[in-house]
């Protein structure tokens, strides 16, 4: 398998950056107290579209032939991958399907309409969803872009690290959370090339730790009857990311839906920033292992803001 | 009565830059297209202690006389006010004082407790919070700083605007929430120093629309009654505030409760910020008042982020 190399990683960011935001990144005193460590936190949340998801569909989008674009692009989510690839094809002027389950929150249609995406409803089960967009990549012509098991995804995802390791040059440790593992797969292999001394950790919850199993392992375990509110890491990890994960992540951190809820607390309350559940495992894991980054520099990628306010879990 | 002067508000900015944060200023394309203009949030929930009272409580602690700090310092207050002037004493080393009705949130307290400022609980009204006080500052001899008609807390808040204006120049409104007038008396002078062109509005929540009322009437006419989930506005004009604001200041927007958690919402959900819902009330008094600002380049002080996160109007 050729994983991309970091002149490909650097030339994505170049590819991508005027549809994307340079996020920035913030500190908080009151949480590094807290940490007994130095956090540096990437702010993907800030990020078009609420999320990092913004820039591996913006790389994927833009790297298809003329060809490719002419027919659009397709892919199944009801997430933010949904919301980021109807975004991509919009700014460059090309249809994106989206292949939504007919039970999905209002919400998230509203988010791919508002970016002009086309959604097609299938019943809510994984073989609803497959045979739905087969039937629509045959018809339309449109290229599949998987939300993370897929190489240009991964190369876009991985220009986040790029970005926070150049305005922070000095980080020991970056966590980032994995659910797919597209984002941790980018993170990780950035941080290889850029320097291996860097050591990259996975954060997952313990209701959905399949990339902690799977690493254990050797192999994919895939992910059933996941049980955590971190709803956007519930999916198993794809080959591609196994791959990079296994050969350059230190470990993944696990957090309980308790710790989950008390990081996220801790950056509405201290950072005063809005996140969604599963951007705050990363900042769980640390603190359920303090003792591992004590006086270390940590970046830790906030992942993504996109959250029912209705719905907050204090 | 004798204002401060441009030069008096930039050596105030010398004075306390060290203690607090210069906030960063931020835009969402999304709400200016809803709002019909350009506008630029100025970010006081990122300040310390999470609100513009940061500004004002270091500053007045800043220019006490050597014989004056030895005692300490004391006010009443439940509110923002109460942290910053316990942070501003800590930050130098002196004691501070803070009269708090014995019904006072635990949270407010534990922000006080926090700093180091010592609480004096008294009966839950107006007068008990008078008489305790004056009973503590003849007891200690601590100086009284009031949370808003106060000169040197006046000359703090317009730090505000000053880097404001000097970060994004070409602004031609500002528009700051007005409670007891010393955010919105600090930005006017300020304002009016740096190039009267600019106007300055008020804005205010309907229920509590003192400062409206009174500059109709030109002289003050005190808040009875306030009824507005705007908690930090409840407070009627100083007088300081209320000559400076009648001068300086063009129109005061009033905004009704549900377009403040109608504001309130825009910001969590476009900006992923945290504001509170007294900081919304600035943007919902644009939004009420569109015509008045379309296309104009708009800057809103957002106050701040002290906000129970379990109480949420949404």
């Amino acid at each position: 398998m050729a994983f991309p190399t970091l002149n490909d990683i650097k030339f994505a960011l170049i590819r991508i950056k005027s549809f994307i935001h340079r996020t920035p990144i913030l500190t908080s005193s009151a949480i590094n107290q807290i940490a007994g460590c130095e956090i540096y936190f990437k702010c993907e949340n800030f990020q078009k579209v609420g999320a990092f998801k913004a820039r591996g569909a913006a790389n994927a989008v833009m790297k298809l032939s003329e060809e490719e674009r002419a027919k659009g692009v397709a892919t199944h989510s009801s997430g933010n991958h949904a919301a980021a690839l109807a975004r991509a094809a919009q700014v460059i002027g090309i249809p994106a399907y989206i292949v939504m389950p007919s039970n999905a929150p209002e919400i998230k249609k509203k988010a791919v309409r508002g970016y002009g995406g086309e959604i097609i409803e299938c019943e809510p089960n994984l073989m609803a969803r497959e045979t739905t967009l087969e039937k629509v990549v045959k018809e339309t012509g449109a290229t599949f872009i998987p939300p993370y098991d897929y190489m240009d995804v991964v190369e876009g995802q991985a220009t986040c690290a790029l970005e926070f390791l150049d305005d922070q040059p000095d980080l020991e440790c970056l966590i980032a959370p994995v659910g797919g593992g597209g984002l941790l797969g980018g993170t990780a292999l950035l941080a290889h090339y850029w320097d291996p001394e860097v050591k990259v950790y996975g954060a997952e919850p313990k209701g959905a730790d399949d990339a902690y199993r799977s690493l254990k392992a050797g192999r994919i375990i895939p992910q059933t009857n996941p049980q955590t509110i971190a709803d956007g890491l519930l999916t198993s990890l794809g080959d591609i990311n196994f791959e990079i994960i296994s050969r350059y992540v230190k470990d993944i951190l696990l957090a309980t839906d308790p710790q989950i809820i008390e990081a996220m607390r801790l950056i509405y309350e201290r950072m005063k920033i809005v996140i969604e559940p599963s951007c705050a495992v990363p900042l769980a894991g640390l603190l359920a292992n303090k003792e591992q980054f004590k006086g270390k520099k940590v970046g830790i990628i906030l992942s993504g803001g996109n959250v029912d306010l209705g719905k907050l879990p204090f």
